[in-house]
């Protein structure tokens, strides 16, 4: 039941990823023609221009969309003020892949069907070009989002930013996840104990925060209450919960080709992911119940009238995506 | 005749670089007392408590106090408006200085006389310490600084953090560093040739740019203005240039003790520096003409009367230091 709905969209779905895609990307690349040091711009184009679904920047995007609405800006007039938070996190996210990727870390050769970014540019290279982008998303954000936002919020956007990917968001969270990889038998021992925190811990910061701050920004720019950020975070928490989850699952069900990446690493690495700790079902189970509960918080009375069709959308093809 | 100056001060700055260290270190320790990860808390604590002159701190509440006289700030004011910069100033500053020291950089074992960030916490946390340092200091200066500074005015402090630290500053200049390393004949052959700008371009990049912003910055945040930021923007380029030659010689000169990192590595890497390009003397040399020119700058009428005097100071604290 849930699967077929993504058909029976009200507007092509499909069309609307790829225009948002398009938007992003050709954005991307004019903030990344920059040419000296030709190598460090090399590798930052390399990992922020290899594709990737951009699902971070269309929730952004989409989020804008709804709250813009109702104060009848025009799509052009959305897009201005959005793009560069947009591209800021696609750069952060790509960073956070180059540094995840490489030998201290998670040790990948393959990243999106192509040599991870060290194994082109080197260690130090590759190292520097995450540095590099993490300043470069900031300043982009801080700088281009367009004057006529105030700049008190353009600040508290870009401080969100830092706050939900730095030691508290994202990198805390690449921090549980190696404390905990090859402790899965503990972890399993004290789930039965009742202890169950551990693996929605390590899923909130990894990848929660980003995607949480993507829908929270984009409203936020837009001018959205503090009661509808409220409930389009809780939207984006189960969304970046059940990201994450679908993810851990494909790296048991899917293979190499579609992945773009080494598929079965987190079983052999013993690492903790929902499916290690909870099983094929159990992974399933909790991805329905985090599509119910996302898509009920967009059924919100505080959201009559506004277009939610593309959130919606992002929710179930976050959770049934294939790569 | 350059040296004796630093003995003929007409305040105490001796007592001057205490108090501004100890305001500093006060204020990052208040910071850094997060607990969660402790893993990774303690490392970012590790490194940027670990001691360090502080000077680019003390250069940005200098410059705030030379500007800061004039509108008729007290003292507490001052170190209320620039101290969350100067802390996130010292962040970056640390986490530079970590990444540099990974394997895949340099390989340092040492820095400040005590192991290398990696050395105790693991590539892995070392990597990750840098990257919370580079997210936490920007939340910092953009959540810390008053409410009372124009938003505007710290939304444009913070963007020209990222840029002097990003692509085209901080890290564009440690790739410049790491694409030279091991071409010292030839940029020897290119500099009879009359290429002379190579080594200039590393060490503005490197060093010069969080220096110069440094300066900027905390003149900026006290209302600092065009004219006035222009004239000390060309002090702080004199003054990051003399540091780094300063520290080129001083890889030559100095021991493991006074140094607390290993001399001589400069040399036996190949490294295009001051030194292994124009020799010692010709180091000497510059360093004469830069504090000449530096402190030049600041006895521009524009700051008659004002109290520049421990601007002037760091400048040949930069120059003549043990360490």
């Amino acid at each position: 039941m849930h699967q077929e709905s993504l058909t029976e969209a009200a507007f092509d779905f499909s069309q609307y990823l790829e225009r948002g895609r398009q938007l992003v990307e050709g954005q991307l690349a004019v903030y990344l023609s920059e040419t000296a040091p030709k190598v460090l711009w090399e590798s930052m184009r390399y990992s922020v221009l290899s594709g990737g679904k951009r699902l971070r920047a269309i929730l952004c995007l989409s989020a804008a969309e709804a709250i813009a609405a109702r104060e009848n800006h025009s799509q052009k007039e959305v897009v201005e003020i959005v793009l560069p938070c947009c591209c800021a996190i696609e750069m952060v996210h790509a960073m956070s892949l180059i540094h995840d990727d490489l030998p201290a870390m998670d040790n990948d050769d393959y990243r999106r069907g192509k040599l991870t970014n060290h194994k082109v540019f080197g260690e130090a290279i590759a190292l520097l070009a995450g540095d590099a982008l993490l300043l470069y998303a900031n300043q982009i954000l801080l700088t281009k989002t367009p004057a006529q936002i105030d700049p008190a919020v353009t600040l508290s956007v870009a401080s969100e930013l830092c706050r939900a990917c730095g030691p508290k968001g994202m990198v805390g969270g690449q921090v549980d996840d190696l404390a905990f990889t090859g402790r899965l038998e503990q972890v399993k021992i004290d789930l039965e104990a009742g202890e169950n925190e551990v693996v929605e811990l390590i899923h909130r910061g990894k990848t929660g925060e980003l995607i949480r701050f993507s829908v929270w920004s984009g409203a936020r720019l837009l001018g959205a209450s503090a009661d509808e950020l409220a409930i389009l975070s809780k939207y984006a928490e189960s969304l970046g919960l059940a990201f994450q989850i679908a993810d851990d699952l494909l790296d048991v069900t899917g293979d190499m080709k579609t992945l773009g990446k080494t598929p079965g690493k987190d079983l052999a690495a013993n690492k903790v992911t929902w499916v290690t700790v909870y099983g094929e079902e159990g992974s399933r189970k909790r991805l329905r119940e985090l599509e119910d509960a996302g898509l009920a918080y967009l059924d919100n009375s505080m959201f009559a009238g506004a277009p939610t069709n593309a959130l919606k959308k992002l929710l179930q093809y976050a959770i049934y995506r294939s790569n």
